[in-house]
């Protein structure tokens, strides 16, 4: 056993949580953490509204509490409940889209955002001042579909790389960020059809917690156990 | 064989090197990447200016142009050569101190930097500040000795427990960033010393580049061959 | 009948929201609209954590839905479930800490908050930075009382005198704002000792709820009705 | 005899100091203050220039000094004057452009401001910044029009109209700021015609300054006076 | 005749307006332009104030629109009438305090001011805002005397070094910048004292006013007339 | 002899130099230092990468130690090797970039940058931040010609006024500051194109110069020399 992250789909679209799952299949590996894909059922089909967000938090923390984990992941691209759930364990919890955003930081100077919703733009703004990032905000631009017409690929990566190109284009973006949890699956190819690195925030979200809990764990193990192979 | 990220210590200190590569023991996992920690011999003994800084860019360039790896981190606080090394190859590059920084963003409001000299501190402002992050600064103060005084564990641990605190109590911040890539084996003591957490740096930059580096091998191999275990 | 503001106590200390009631009597006036002062039964005796703050947004909201007003105060430090709100009602709603913090530009050029606890510091952090106002921000101090503690009037005045002066000598505040709903009662004293401009953040609220009450009620008027009395 | 507000055109034409009288009658209430409009003699016919926003600040400031007033409010988008007079008077003294972006913050994450003229808007984005607001900062758009043309009310209305579409769907805004003290007759047409919330900035500084007031008196009554009727 | 620059002194006191002559010597070549320094006799005898500020807008346009020159510089440190006097002129017209501040950020990374009143450092945050450098201040503290005072030497200067080294020692600053046009032939003792660059605010601006100059006038020249010595 | 300023074009291409002696000319004066222009030999054609910038850093500073100067200023707009170059010696060392954008800060409030290649941008918004100047920029945008391409004036000018226009009616800029050393020949014509100031870095680096050499030459000569001419 190596230790468990616990990624945790706030909306009740189980769906969503399978996509997720997939789409996070590479950091599984021999002797790593597991990275297991929850579905929080008491959230709505969507997160589509400020309502929503706050609304999932108590049920979110409740299921961090009962669900034992080296690290949680929020896997919202609101966050919901992200410093709620932190004062609820002492084990990391990271949200998708502050992860999102610092992993883009590596990898262009101006993040241009890919929504779903306009409707989710103001609160998407609203985070990127809260993270003191707005230096490097070039733009949020939503695809004006919802939730649930994800399902529809084509559709989907054709307003995708419209969007992207507008912000790449008129925003002066030059690293993009899907700004939902469901739209891993498109990033490569959403990448090479735009030209400019593309960022899931789910899988920047995964990446961070697995260092936290390889080096957590370590820190349990028997010194020197797995340090025999260093360089 | 399971991809390699390779670590370059741009100065040319061997025991720096060495203490690195231990301190990333963590991230070594049996079906993860191997990660090997490098001396750059054109590098000085310590990076202790601006001018150590410019001066081992063509070197570690060349290094990176020479040596096949799936990403590269540069292990010195200064980020040097970062922007040009990404320039050079198009596999990912990362700076301990653009992830340190980024990952610190996780943990807490306002970032206290643990330096070693007093010289160093405009440098890492305007990194800061580059980075867009000044928002998120609470403070950077030195230890005042040399990177070669480090070997001296207890009077370095002494200072550091000093500083921090004073970046906490005076300065506000509530998460601390180690500003060296030599610091580590102290981590964990000092975050219990002074009741925060502790950012390694070169820890951050190896868990970044872990990330890119499973997600890239993933794309490469034929789909599903390790989704079986998804949760 | 003028109208009606609901100023809703997100905790359950009925006690507090006497307070409020009383520290709000001023803008109560013979023309305008009714400011009444409710307790949210649902919430905890004072809110302390980030869960605290998320956990009183659905009956937050729930109340909001039941209660018919002109316009909607919520009358915590933290607000409370604001946007979520805004959702719920196409009333106007106003969170006392953006309302405490923009009045307090009016009355100085930095801003020192005194908070009860010092683990809201970091939730006011994020407030601040949120709004876009960090560079109006001077510091954030506690008093190191719990909020069921500020009935010793002659301990919480002498702390927040030691508080507000440690903003201003040491922080560079040139005006303060209290970090809590139920401090009003001495806000006057406090700015006599203290020598600079306090804002009570509810009081502020109510101002800015009662301006636009008077608008939007004068346009459901027959034009010029009132008038006649003009300048 | 409730208090007094004095609303200053610093601009000589009485037109619009008529306006501005109009536009502020909601804020006439039985109990409360008096809020009377006057026109400063010694001003232009229309403050369009730097050099006319210095011009005005000395007979302002003597205006303040010879009239008794609760509170003034200075009702010039440019905010002439405002830092002098607070020297002059011990009274409240609040700007409109001031209170008119701080207001625009309760109500959108962007603000777009509608000018007069070009020329102004760098007079503006000195402001802007000058408040510490650029992170909320859309965009700033002139109508073209001089002062004097307001009169022709479709020709504005129009023009206001594509402007604030502009300053929506072209900058990002989603709350709009009339840049002037005359067009508050224009605002709940035009909050309709383009669907986002329009602040006209003197209302907003009368409804602070109300609160001033309010406060203030209250606390020179003997206590308890108008507290019976508290919720 | 060489071009002229014109230096303003906007208080009446002749003895500042000989010390900044005699300050700005070092700018006056053969074959340069005349460097005048005159005083505003509408001026007050120190401007210690924003209504001060404000008050010699007037005068101060006036005498740019009455005295010709090919540059002016105003040599206070609040900037009273900058933009007023670029409207006023087509030719350029620099600020004291915009050119300190702008040439020290090539001197340091933080900048510390020294102010004479501590009545005026609001005013400085508010044109350092506005400037949109607030990421470069370190702080603003005063001397606590007044204009007239800084006659006495020894006691100036003791007490530049005190304040000197608190922006370093206590705010982190790296470059000092006077923050009055009267305290010139204390800069090169201050910079050895404190051990860090000190900027003079009209030497600054007469530096950039040089330069303008030399390259206007220039532009009417008959070309390559100067250009023979090229290296 | 007056002293020497060393401008240093660390590109290899004597075109580039000798167009920037004959742009610096008018700041050549008969009592003033001599302005002499250096090709940096091992420097490659043209800076066009950020790996060229970091590659000219050390015989940058080989050269500045091997030429005595009174000033330095580095004639390329990435600033290559400014900070190392500070620590190399103690002489004034100027940027073309840092000087050009603090330059424009007091000729308008938004600056537009022309760049000569795309591919610079994301190097000069990285300097953009590192200056704190993020609020002053308008954008940054690029003709698409390479450096040597430069020779073709009409169709270089034809370009710059598109770009400069997009600027000024796109991105707000009200003034613009070119992105290269050798474009200065076309500034005055591009400003009266497009009517907004441009300002030439190496020209506005040069004038900062030559006031540091001013001043300091001027305090190792006997006390007074000079100054019989003060007005």
């Amino acid at each position: 056993m190596n230790g468990r992250i616990l990624v945790i789909n706030p909306n009740s679209t189980q769906a969503v949580t399978d996509g997720l799952s997939d789409a996070l299949s590479a950091f599984r590996t021999p002797g790593g953490p597991a990275i297991d894909c929850v579905t929080l059922a008491e959230g709505p089909p969507g997160i589509e509204s400020q309502r929503h967000v706050d609304g999932v938090v108590q049920p979110l923390c409740a299921l961090i509490g009962r669900e034992t984990a080296d690290a949680y992941v929020i896997a919202c691209y609101s966050d919901p409940g992200l410093h709620a759930a932190r004062e609820t364990t002492d084990r990391p919890v990271l949200g998708i889209s502050e992860c999102g955003l610092l992993t883009a930081c590596t990898l262009g100077e101006r993040i241009g955002v890919i929504s779903i919703l306009a409707t989710s733009i103001p609160r998407h703004l609203r985070a990127i001042r809260q993270m003191g990032l707005w230096e490097r905000m070039a733009g949020d631009r939503a695809l004006g579909l919802g939730v649930v017409e994800l399902a529809d690929r084509d559709r989907v990566f054709a307003r995708m790389v419209d969007v992207g190109r507008q912000l790449i284009d008129l925003d002066g973006a030059d690293v993009l960020t899907l700004g939902c949890a469901g739209m891993a699956y498109l990033r490569e190819d959403l990448q090479e059809a735009v030209g400019a690195p593309v960022v899931d925030p789910a899988q920047a979200a995964v990446t961070m917690a697995l260092g936290r809990v390889l080096l957590d764990r370590s820190a349990q193990s028997p010194p020197g156990a797995l340090r025999a192979t260093a360089g």
